[in-house]
């Protein structure tokens, strides 16, 4: 006996429940009248997107949500749908999956595993479901699963010892640089250890800091993957089942990690944009490497013609530095701005002159620089409707190297989470498909260019010794003696620990940006900024 | 038999375990020297500060907060320390309490009712002890709570049970507006009904958005408060017990509410200023309500001569605004610099003359002329190491009626969450003690003064109605629906709610600022930004 099962990997909006259903519906009528299948899996709460963080505080929200799913089941006939939504029994609230078949529902399960580390708080707003849930569908017993369940052990087991032929789990899995393969292995070593063939449906698609990468898979009952859906697309796919068997179909292969890198940033940029309601984006282009990938980027995931840049040299700006930004503007087709800065500096230093008199320059007049280019760009997103993306890395932020309401004002930071290292080789990743960024910006030493001849190794160990220390400490959570047992200088160690210390208040007021490693700033890492630690 | 018991409701510093160990000890020696108690009891998670957050996940953090529990036990002798500190078992952490006796360990307890909600995430670190514990001291027995155990039912019946005679409860409870009537009258009817006598002892102090307002406090096994120290005081206090019967003390009688708010404000900024290490604090000062009340509070924080106030007039500020805040200033002695920003406005408006032309004036100017004043004022804060403190209030931050990087800019946002009608009461509240702000300021219409003859009722509902909207939908999750039943127009809900929707990006990137409400924007109420969630 055959049973076709079809995964529904979609980009749902957080909140938006009537354009969920819409997409619902319209994914189910196709998974049913083209590709035939009998049953089609949608990602973890479909009805609301996820997360949707304390909007699950909301009544009127989960009562619309709980409707939803009312109105949902008589919508769609002659098909299964497996959907997720918050299910509130008027005292508590779980994260659940319903099945949904000729108007009734067949069978609800409540998540057993709720993740409340990293970036996740579901503790915060749910109840954890004690039991497995297997219905029986056409002959075949099916057991139900949500996401966290199939990483921890005992679930799945739970479920074959309950008669579940084959598993479903509805996933909201994020994205981090090679995450899909700890993903896949983890979830193909308990299925194999059970014994059972399981349908992963993860989302796709970009909420705010997070980027859901979809690659969704069946694997056998052996732990071997029969089927994987695209990495970073919609796509609606269908696997055949003989018996509890999947017919092998159609394995994507996995992008390497760069490339993967590289459009998990182009998707979170367009999914911003598009979600947001933005006309388009602008940023400030220096010349420099970090702005150099973000225009790429930007242009990669919205276009050339909704994409703008703004050059604003000041006398420390290199010659260099205009001609390289002009010429990526021009090689990606870019309408750029040039607005020199100084009308701007000199007359804050007339107006601070006074103020200031009998003190010694220092990092207060480059960042005056800095936030007068904030000025400028906030200006033309402002008059625009434009979205402003900041250009800072990882390595920037996690240092502080970078200045409030300067370089750091904007409404989007795609590299947020990309050490300095990475930006050097996604930008040759991005001139291997087709060369944008010229040479030079890649070659020359990098610089803030906020004081004569200033490279950012006068202040900063070089990158190569910085960024290893930096994902130690801030991903690790190594210690500093570890860090130094490990090879490094404790000068350098001493440097980046302590800047990385001094410098949450600035994180705390920074846009959201992309996450893309296993701990980003932001909600992934959640720091006091009044604190007595050191680090070292 | 008797039994002294100290409370030390003292104000510890997250992440700084050497100095709250030293700390430690020295209330320990004057609870014992002084005050000749035979137990002293410390605040919840006494030796790293809270809440810790991430660092938590820090071994080397872990590791050093244990130790330290074994430097301190030989340290204090002839006295019981109750001490609290997240003890790991090499598995997993919890949130503990010790009793050091004479170089020992008495007992330790695991707190059980873990909040994972609010402003609090200690699901996130802590796995949840399951059982009571009662240690015998001098003939008594004793039972030990963490915080949230006392608010749950369950737990202290639990502890009756096991034998105990007193209850001993460390705590970190965050004040907000109203808070400590809740706090007495829970923990007191649970004490009522299991008929013992409580201990209850609050740390004191502002830790980012935090304020913990002490108040801490003894009940008899009736339920009736015997003793209770000072509010937002650091105070070592003893109380003396005959059998379980604690003997009536000295209740420190409880502030109004207005008084209580205005020193939780107080508090906020003289802690963050002091465990941050500024020189001391600045704001731009503008003749309105706002910045007026903010100035008043530094000053009572700070004290006059580590308060500067700067005047940043442009061609829509009226005179009065300019006379008003030379006034105040005077009459708190704090200096203040004039500073008009028409130079640099000038200068942007020449310089993206050419971008702008065709276009229509519109916020984008207005905002240019607040981000003027961000970046003198940023300057002046980089040049002093003074914190800059932004002055807007909760009903802007709620529908966004602030300029990011212009008054948005700062490092501290004390009335951040303080409603407008709040500021104005609080205002006449300080002007009660002594009249520092002038009456005009409180009685003129709010403006923005960004425009010619702006005022804040051209782009708002008045503050009467749109402050209990905005409690209704951000504080009490109310839909428009209800809100609308409630008795407000349907255009004014209307007008609060799209705003507040659509404001989350600037909210996001705002500094932090001092809780006083029941739920205050940041780590409280964690919304997405991108998002389909339409209010109304």
């Amino acid at each position: 006996m055959s049973l076709k099962i079809a995964l529904a990997q979609i980009n749902f909006l957080v909140g938006n429940i009537t354009a969920n259903i819409d997409n619902i519906i319209a994914s189910a009528i196709h998974a049913r009248d083209r590709l035939h299948a009998d049953i089609v899996v949608f990602p973890e709460l479909t009805i609301t997107g996820y997360p949707s963080e304390d909007l699950l505080f909301r009544a009127d929200f989960i009562t619309a949500a709980n409707n939803a799913i009312y109105q949902l089941a008589d919508q769609v006939t002659d098909i299964a749908m497996v959907v997720g939504f918050p299910e509130s029994d008027g005292d508590n609230l779980y994260n659940s999956a319903v099945v949904l078949h000729q108007g009734v529902i067949l069978a609800c399960y409540r998540k057993q595993a709720l993740p409340n580390y990293g970036v996740f708080d579901e503790q915060r707003y749910f109840t954890a479901g004690n039991q497995p849930c297997v219905f029986e569908f056409n002959g075949t017993f099916i057991g139900l699963t949500i996401c966290e369940d199939v990483w921890k052990s005992g679930i799945i087991d739970a479920n074959k010892q309950a008669g579940a032929e084959i598993l479903l789990t509805l996933n909201a899995s994020p994205f981090s640089a090679g995450k899909i393969h700890q993903r896949e292995a983890i979830v193909c070593q308990q299925v194999k250890a059970a014994k059972i063939p399981l349908v992963y449906v993860n989302q796709v698609g970009g909420q705010d800091e997070l980027i859901f990468d979809g690659a969704s898979f069946v694997t056998d009952s052996h732990g071997d993957i029969v089927f994987r859906a695209e990495e970073f697309k919609e796509q609606i796919s269908v696997v055949e089942f003989e018996g509890n068997n999947p017919v092998l179909n159609n394995c994507a292969p996995l992008y390497k990690e760069i490339s993967s890198d590289y459009q998990a940033l182009v998707l979170g940029i367009k999914d911003y944009v598009r979600k947001n309601g933005f006309q388009g984006a602008l940023l400030g282009l220096s010349g420099g490497i970090d702005s150099a990938l973000v225009l790429a980027l930007a242009v990669d995931a919205l276009g050339h013609d909704k994409v703008e840049a703004v050059l604003m040299p000041s006398r420390y700006t290199q010659d260099m530095s205009n001609v390289d930004a002009v010429k990526q503007a021009d090689a990606m087709g870019v309408k750029y701005h040039y607005i020199p800065i100084a009308p701007a500096v000199n007359a804050f230093t007339d107006m601070l002159a006074e103020v200031f008199t009998g003190t010694n320059k220092d990092t207060t007049e480059e960042n005056i620089q800095a936030r007068c280019r904030g000025v400028i760009l906030m200006a033309l997103s402002n008059k625009q409707g434009k979205l402003l993306l900041t250009t800072g890395n990882k390595s920037e932020m996690s240092v502080g190297y970078a200045t409030l309401y300067g370089d750091m004002a904007g409404g989007f930071a795609p590299i947020k989470d990309v050490p300095k290292l990475l930006v050097y080789q996604l930008a040759l990743y991005r001139n291997s498909l087709s060369e944008v960024i010229p040479e030079r910006v890649i070659t020359r030493p990098p610089s803030a260019e906020l004081a004569p001849d200033q490279i950012d190794a006068d202040s900063l160990p070089p990158y190569d010794v910085l960024d290893p220390i930096l994902e130690r400490y801030v991903e690790l959570d190594q210690s500093a003696e570890e860090i130094i047992a490990a090879g490094f200088r404790r000068e350098d160690v001493s440097i980046a620990i302590n800047l990385v210390d001094k410098n949450e208040y600035k994180r705390r007021q920074s846009p959201p940006g992309i996450r893309i490693t296993s701990r980003a700033f932001g909600r992934d890492r959640r720091y006091p900024i009044t604190s007595g630690y050191k680090g070292i």
